[in-house]
């Protein structure tokens, strides 16, 4: 696959492929991390001459990247890295109050409006850092690159740095990936007008941008179109953005699920072990709900609970013969809502276990503690899957529970997620604030046949493995 | 004026233009209301036979309303009433459950949506409330219009209506008008499916449905395509919706203050007497910047008060020499977010007159208690309006302000109200959530020259009243 790649890549993007820890006798040690863009970038192979632009992200990391300009791909794991030493509080200031507290909130729409956002003078102070943060990348792209080099920047926390690379490497070619939703224009126009304006900019500023689906993808040029004045064209479900002169195409390239790497992770002996522990905790011959995600806002933890426990309370037949398996994993602790949101999930979950529990069955079993091969042993054991969240870029979890599930599982998913472009024909589908149509989701997706069920999961499974990351990757290079 | 009036002209409204209070002696008192629609209404005259539906809004109105079909002219001030006995709690939960905390929530983007809303089956009732609020209103206007008549439906309280009415008597001519803002496609999808699509379809019962200003049209008319499939042609400004075989013209009519009432009624003795206080609370020779809001999540008053501390700290030359008269008037105080965005105004106004009040200067006035006579009283002392909505369907008082003031003033204005749309030229617009920004153009605001302020005065009252109540009501009678 190697020769499809151009001479040579560069990745961006906030979290690298390593990251370090310090071993009790003071050494560092690196940790090679995973996710679908480690997957990916793979592809290209060691002898490509790859280079991974990141940020530090704990001082461990700052350590290990002070003074070193590129980490040797012995310590990284093949790749070369090069992890940039950004000062701690700038770090915050652009990735907790810009990325995650600004822009996150705004393309999933979480904000609580009559009170929040303040873009207030603390805001521009974050805002500085964020351009100075995206500014450290462009710098450092600009350094590593090769003549004509491809450049793939990732995500939110990265939208200004096209545009900054451009100005500083025109020859380079130069993509953007956003892993998250687009707001529309009228949510989008929250932020305040000069901030708007440059983000829309800064990824305009790359030859290509692409998003998980259609949907996002109009989403953005819409916003281009109303809030830059930006022309839009299209050609087909192919979309350009022209603006001052330059045109940028719009992609899309929906990342699926590692389907062989999922096969094979999810029966190791420590899933095994796991299954054992869960199906002891669950019981003989009940049914088996599953959701695992992070305890993030747009991710409907407690609307879902809402709709069991109105399963539960409109259908006693289930009562004893249906267990509800939840793992919400920890996840920006550091923002106060977060924590009342965790809060809130776990108020949930004994309020159900104190309403309905009765002898050994205990109707729920949640689990705040991040355990992967726990996850994979749930996943095996799903009979439904319950994936609801208000706005979601994608959602793998949806495409890899089909996947991994020995049985084979009803998949009940919102029309919110990206994934439900690809997955909604099979799928139940619900709205994700309505707790009573989730409830009776949950209700036919239980009583679903045993044939009907074995039909839809193979489909589920063969959309969801479609896009695996190493061609998602490819194919994004290819475009480019 | 009354020769451009139909035969027959009917008018559907949750509040009407008459409400009764229980004097000492037990009888029952009627009260005339003002607004818009009372004030537009008047425009056909007293012999066209006009009949205003609407909704006995309290025990005593259902008290005066029970048992007689109609209520005489003479007892409502010459209008032909019908008010509607519909019972207490089909009424709370149409009016409160799904008008006001579900519709007007969803058009002004309100919602903190990690946790609402939630539509379980406590809201499945309300909106059956809702369906059978509307189903009276239908049937009351279809006993009530003559062969051919008009009828002008209100508002977000009566969406369904239109539909239901053409079905009982396809007669007619039907008309609706939104008062409200209208969201955008992919927030209008937070209602349930079944909802969503019966409000769009209601709607669209009528031969023309009007709104305030083209963005809330165009918004209108993208979730018809969105969410029912249904077409939209374009004729200018012009759209028609067509969906199952029936089109619909969607128009625009944005209501305009009432000039003449407004300059008249301002000079009156009660004014004058509220004028001479407020002018001794304020102290000479200081610039006076006005809001008067009702208390509504909407109006943005906290972030307005953030953006006065922000002025006040930014630049001290102030100090002394400058009052901000805020008029925060109660709203929907049944509601508890309400009455908890209630006190955080109180808390933040007692905030702001402890970090800077000094001597007799009192930064900040703030009054909580309605008063139409003070409120004209104010709009006269304005030197500058600050009006600063995160989304309002038109926004009177940026109209009124400039029409009032005795020396002129300057507008600043939010880009989210309708009256943007009319006013923007001449205001200083901001972006709501922007309060760094709202500190800038107070400050810009205060220190505009004398002339360039009674330039812009002109302009925007000209704008402000060039379709008061009159002729904006006239005018959608014409239309449709």
């Amino acid at each position: 696959m190697a020769t499809t790649a151009p001479a040579q890549v560069l990745v961006a993007s906030n979290r690298g492929p390593v990251s370090y820890t310090r071993s009790e006798d003071g050494t560092l040690t690196a940790k090679r991390g995973g996710g679908g863009l480690v997957s990916g970038l793979s592809a290209i192979g060691p002898d490509a001459g790859a280079v991974w632009v990141c940020a530090a992200l704990s001082d461990v990391d700052r350590e290990a990247a002070h003074g070193h300009t590129r980490l040797a791909p012995e310590d990284t794991g093949g790749q070369q890295v090069r992890m940039l030493d950004i000062d701690a509080a700038t770090f915050a200031d652009a990735y907790n109050g810009i990325a995650n507290s600004t822009l996150w909130f705004v393309h999933h729409l979480l904000y609580q409006t009559p009170l929040e956002p303040v873009f207030d003078e603390g805001f521009r102070s974050q805002w500085a850092a964020y351009e100075a943060y995206n500014s450290a990348f462009a710098d450092a792209l600009a350094e590593e690159a090769a003549q004509g080099a491809a450049v793939l920047v990732q995500d939110y926390h990265l939208t200004l740095t096209p545009r900054l690379l451009r100005e500083r490497r025109p020859d380079l070619r130069i993509g953007h990936f956003s892993h998250t939703p687009w707001a529309p224009p009228d949510y989008y126009r929250l932020l305040p007008d000069d901030v708007a304006a440059e983000v829309l900019r800064g990824i305009l500023g790359a030859d290509r941008a692409a998003f998980l689906t259609h949907r996002w993808a109009r989403a953005f040029a819409d916003c281009c179109a109303e809030l830059l004045g930006a022309e839009v064209t299209h050609e087909g479900e192919e979309l350009t953005v022209t603006h001052e002169g330059r045109s940028t195409r719009i992609g899309v390239h929906g990342l699926g699920a590692d389907g062989e790497f999922l096969r094979e992770r999810s029966h190791r002996p420590d899933v095994d072990e796991r299954l054992a522990d869960l199906r002891e905790q669950i019981g003989d011959g009940r049914k088996v709900i599953v959701r695992v995600d992070r305890t993030e806002l747009s991710k409907n933890i407690v609307r879902g609970l809402i709709a069991y426990r109105r399963l539960l309370r409109t259908h006693p037949e289930w009562h004893g013969r249906v267990v509800h398996v939840a793992f919400a994993y920890p996840s920006r602790h550091d923002l106060a809502v977060y924590r009342e949101y965790t809060a809130e999930v776990q108020r949930l979950a004994e309020e159900i276990n104190s309403e309905f529990g009765r002898g050994e069955w205990r109707p729920l079993i949640l689990h705040v503690k991040d355990d992967f091969a726990r996850s994979l042993a749930a996943y095996r054991l799903a009979d439904v899957a319950l994936v609801n969240p208000i706005r979601d870029g994608m959602n793998l979890v949806a495409k890899e529970i089909p996947v991994v599930s020995d049985d084979g599982c009803a998949l009940v998913l919102s029309r919110e997620a990206g994934a439900y472009a690809e997955l909604g024909g099979d799928a139940i589908v619900v709205n994700p604030y309505d707790t009573e149509e989730t409830a009776r989701a949950l209700h036919e997706a239980l009583t679903m046949s045993t044939g009907e069920r074995a039909v839809r999961t193979k489909r589920l499974a063969a959309a969801a493995t479609a896009l695996p990351p190493q061609r998602w990757f490819l194919a994004q290079l290819e475009a480019l």
